[in-house]
């Protein structure tokens, strides 16, 4: 299921801070009807770091119903090792395709503790596991070596590198990793260099919601990327996330407060950004 | 509540993971009798990140009964609001005299995310709370002018700031902030110099498990500081948190894994330092 595009989309809120079902289920059909080659529920963009145990075990669900049979990845991610393990049992029982995990931490963990973690996690796993690198929800800084080391680890299939620096790290990591490791990339504004660098796979947060802009994106390469830079400035200004969010409300796919708080829709001249941004995008 | 040695003592946990209550009280039970002049339960140090909600009550619940009167301030921080004012409702349920809060996050906040989560939670307090700023932990930066906004809250009664630097940023937020929000310092091997600035409090990591040793330090300042320079030097290379718990099962205050996976206690020659050290302060 690593190749291609990996569609990520929101798990929108109600105005009660509740999963919104519907929306969700409507943005997931969607992406399946659109032909994205997988789907990557409870990703960053969907807020699974906010989410209890019910709610990710009902999302998983939820996606795993409206992709159509299209594969679909499940953020399992958490501070603590044995939350993690029971994300994972929740998204087996699903009927997630793979899980991904993010060394999510509070305390900055150390290599050791990294690649313990997913020792623990991968030692409990039936499905495959992608490797979540992302520095700037995670804060930690994975070297090549530790890479190399926790990709060794038998049941994990792909690793999700950050978008800065992508298609060189894609070449530095590929004779570091065992060939059945799929590497792909975050960080949608790199992703057409980085899948001209051999990255496998593009795991993204605009294809959550615009599955036909991206589908280009991997079609066509760098001038399908060009023209969005209109959206790209709008995701380094603002993060993707509120960016997705406020276009998704504005386009009445989510709601007026589908993040969790204390993350917050954009308002004012931000959203007025977002709305010319939308309307040159057709 | 705000005044001289606030002691954070570890949640530990048994080898099931489970909250080892005995040891949490044993801890909690020392620091009254040792005189602190308040205990927070909860920190960073108490691994509350890591906790359920039940667990999280549980300890709050333990830690006011084992204090024997002492003030006991509890961590309700949580990367969504709807917890957090969970965790406050839970904290003040069980007796605690104030709360703490980081803005902890995952996706990084802006500046007025931060403050409406604290215009939310203050909102529905009826205890005292404390603005924690632990870059550390969060990765998020208060500026001076952010510090203002939220001590202007109508609850915030302290800033907990974290210690590299807070001997000066002590006296930069003092004209800043309402006179009745008091200025306190983390950061184990910088208070001395923060307390000798004019900081109200120090909320202490060593004083957790060696209260003795942090209130020499708050009557005699910076050479009471000096002679726990070898134990600084751990805090500098393994992060407090783990020295701590790794001295705590040494002298066998709390079991070999009382942090919460995936963090680990320090083993091979890291642990053999810890023990000379230990050794060393007698």
């Amino acid at each position: 299921m690593f190749t291609g595009l990996s569609a990520f989309p929101l798990t929108p809120l109600d105005d009660t801070g509740a999963i919104d079902e519907r929306a969700l289920q409507l943005l997931v059909t969607r992406l399946a009807e659109a032909g994205v080659h997988s789907i990557g529920a409870l990703g960053s963009t969907g807020s699974y770091a906010y989410l209890t145990r019910a709610e990710r075990a009902r999302v998983a669900r939820l996606a795993v119903g409206a992709a159509g049979g299209v594969p679909v990845m499940i953020g399992i991610g958490a501070v603590r090792t044995e939350h993690v393990i029971e994300h994972a049992h929740d998204a087996q029982q699903a009927g997630a395709a793979a899980v991904m995990l993010a060394p999510v931490s509070y305390q900055p963990l150390t290599d050791d503790e990294v690649y313990g973690l997913y020792a623990d996690v991968t030692a409990e796993l039936s499905v495959p596991l992608c490797v979540y690198d992302n520095p700037g929800t995670t804060r930690f800084a994975f070297s090549d070596a530790l890479h190399a080391r926790v990709a060794g680890l038998a049941g994990v299939a792909a690793i999700k590198l950050p978008g800065d620096g992508a298609a060189e790290r894609t070449g530095a990591l590929r004779p570091l990793v065992p060939a059945s490791v799929a590497i792909g990339v975050s960080g949608d504004q790199f992703a057409a260099g980085a899948l001209d660098a051999g990255a496998d796979v593009w795991f993204s947060v605009v294809g959550g919601l615009f599955p036909e802009l991206a589908l280009a994106i991997v079609r066509e390469g760098g001038p399908a990327s060009a023209r969005l830079e209109p959206l790209w400035a709008l995701f380094r200004r603002y993060g993707g996330l509120r960016v997705v969010a406020t276009a998704a409300s504005l386009l009445g796919l989510a709601g007026a407060r589908n993040l969790p708080r204390p993350l917050r829709l954009l308002d004012g001249d931000a959203r007025t950004e977002v709305e010319a941004v939308l309307r040159g995008l057709g």
